[in-house]
């Protein structure tokens, strides 16, 4: 959920008896600082602190150039010059720094997206006590994470939104939905296993603990909270037709993330083989998407949703996490 | 189910309290009557039969004459000769024919594939009081079968085995997973909803229930059932580890459906924009399967399954009829 939540949101999770989720990524260390501060302001609770763990990429000053040029034509209609190349990323992997920040406040739980950090920054996290969570797309995902000493395990079916989390092979066709997935993962780990995607409602929660989870991950039920940083754009859309046509697209970050179709989706995409290495895509749109936004319009905006939005509701996350476990 | 079932398992299932189902999809007139003797032969049973209804394609000769030509190198390895294009499609739409045969046996249960006949054929069925379903990959083809009069309606998931019903876009990324497309078409829609795609077990029943289905249809489960017309080479790679590697290919009919990936799939797909439409494709496959076969090889066998193969077992299809519901 980088990029549409702080520590807000999670705090509002974790008061409700869930475990609140501060994703990482996108923050830079003053940032995540001042979130990690918030998130644990008056003790230690249970809340779980999320990061990326890519290895970065070799510049490909060429293919950054072209994928610029492939978007001159947006950059000449909104009269903006055009990005220069190699800036920073935008997100970050889990590093040294990451961890100089959270360290202090010990949180007690720290989960991984894209696979794991180095044995270094995995044993310097076990060090103040926390449990580690990593998701898993494919069986064969969950049995290198158990493998490699994670405490749970999160099913990621192929119906959750923003980025797939695979780390083994990028062959999407290895992919499957969550009533596929998690039994299957269920029946290959010992560990606990996570259910994420397409969980929007109680009912949902229910089935999937019936397939076997020991808990869940909700992430679009929660984008119209009002504790959520969910951009108007973004909500409009959630809450329009729109919103019911998702894909897999990689022209946002160069990686494949399932959001609601839009313009630079249909234009660029939805997986476009020019897009460079993740994070890097994301330079070339943000000018656009600054833009755009600005003018009410969510065409450059990755709107991530998983594929089933019906749970999402305009109500404090609280109550929406009571709702979520009421069956259980 | 077509071209790996007949009545046999039909009746295992019916005879265990569930509804079987006979596909006639592929079964030629006098096969279809032999089949629906069989299936009726001591009375009115609980029993379906499922038919296609696709629109029979204009026959594009220079199409496939090129794809007959991309298949070349294999049929001069095998030592075949092309096969001729234009023959007859193995797969033929629902017609006035085929009501000739089940008639005077009035199935009580009639489903169809992409959509529904026509109105006169629709009428047909219903005289003689047939139950109508048919299957829905969006929401929107849940709305749009229901005001067309179905009964029930399949939510089938995107993990399903075989063909994708889709009938009102052609567009794969409108489809979701089980876990988000039943749901929300139990929401969307009054009639009852069978859940179908990813439901390999007594777990995955529960689940279906809680998610609002009011029934499941399962398939790839009962592939290796000893009343299931499964070939070898299906059987083997069902308890192989290539079953864990499912993808949505058209090389084998020239329409999207999941099957094990093999390596007709692999070479030619497993999306080939060069494949004839529906069922078109299939005839130039056909030699180059025959003779694989003939050598123990499935590399150009449709091998349909779903995304979860846990829950094929060699057992009775009636043992498995009653273990996929003693939780419910």
């Amino acid at each position: 959920m980088a990029g549409v939540q702080l520590s807000g949101l999670a705090l509002a999770v974790t008061r409700a008896g869930g475990l609140g989720s501060l994703p990482a990524a996108m923050l830079a260390p003053q940032s995540l600082q001042a979130e990690v501060a918030k998130l644990f302001a008056d003790g230690r609770k249970p809340v779980n602190v999320n990061f990326f763990c890519h290895e970065p990429p070799a510049v490909d000053r060429e293919r950054e150039v072209r994928w610029v040029q492939s978007l001159q034509a947006y950059y000449d209609a909104f009269g903006l010059i055009a990005p220069a190349v190699g800036g920073p990323a935008a997100r970050q992997p889990f590093s040294d720094s990451h961890a100089d920040v959270i360290e202090p406040y010990a949180p007690p739980v720290v989960s991984f997206h894209f696979g794991l950090p180095r044995d270094a920054l995995m044993r310097r996290v076990r060090s103040w006590g926390a449990r580690i969570l990593s998701s898993a797309t494919t069986v064969a995902e969950a049995r290198w994470l158990e493998e490699h000493g994670v405490d749970a395990i999160i099913a990621q079916g192929l119906e959750a939104g923003g980025h797939r989390g695979h780390f083994l092979s990028d062959d999407l066709s290895l992919q499957s939905g969550t009533f596929a997935l998690l039994p299957q993962i269920v029946a290959a780990v010992k560990v606990p296993v996570i259910a994420a995607g397409g969980i929007a409602d109680a009912h949902g929660v229910w089935a999937a603990m019936a397939l076997g989870a020991s808990a869940v991950q909700v992430g679009t039920a929660y984008l119209l909270c009002p504790e959520a940083e969910t951009t108007a754009v973004h909500r409009a859309a959630l809450q329009g037709p729109a919103a019911s046509h998702t894909a897999l697209t990689n022209v946002f970050s160069g990686r494949p993330a399932r959001g609601i179709v839009n313009r630079a989706m249909r234009d660029l995409g939805p997986l476009s083989p020019h897009a460079p290495a993740f994070p890097l895509a994301a330079n070339a749109i943000a000018p656009l998407r600054k833009h755009a936004e600005a003018m009410g319009s969510g065409d450059f905006t990755p709107m991530w949703a998983g594929q089933n939005t019906s749970g999402c509701r305009e109500v404090p996350a609280g109550e929406l996490t009571r709702e979520l476990v009421r069956l259980i």
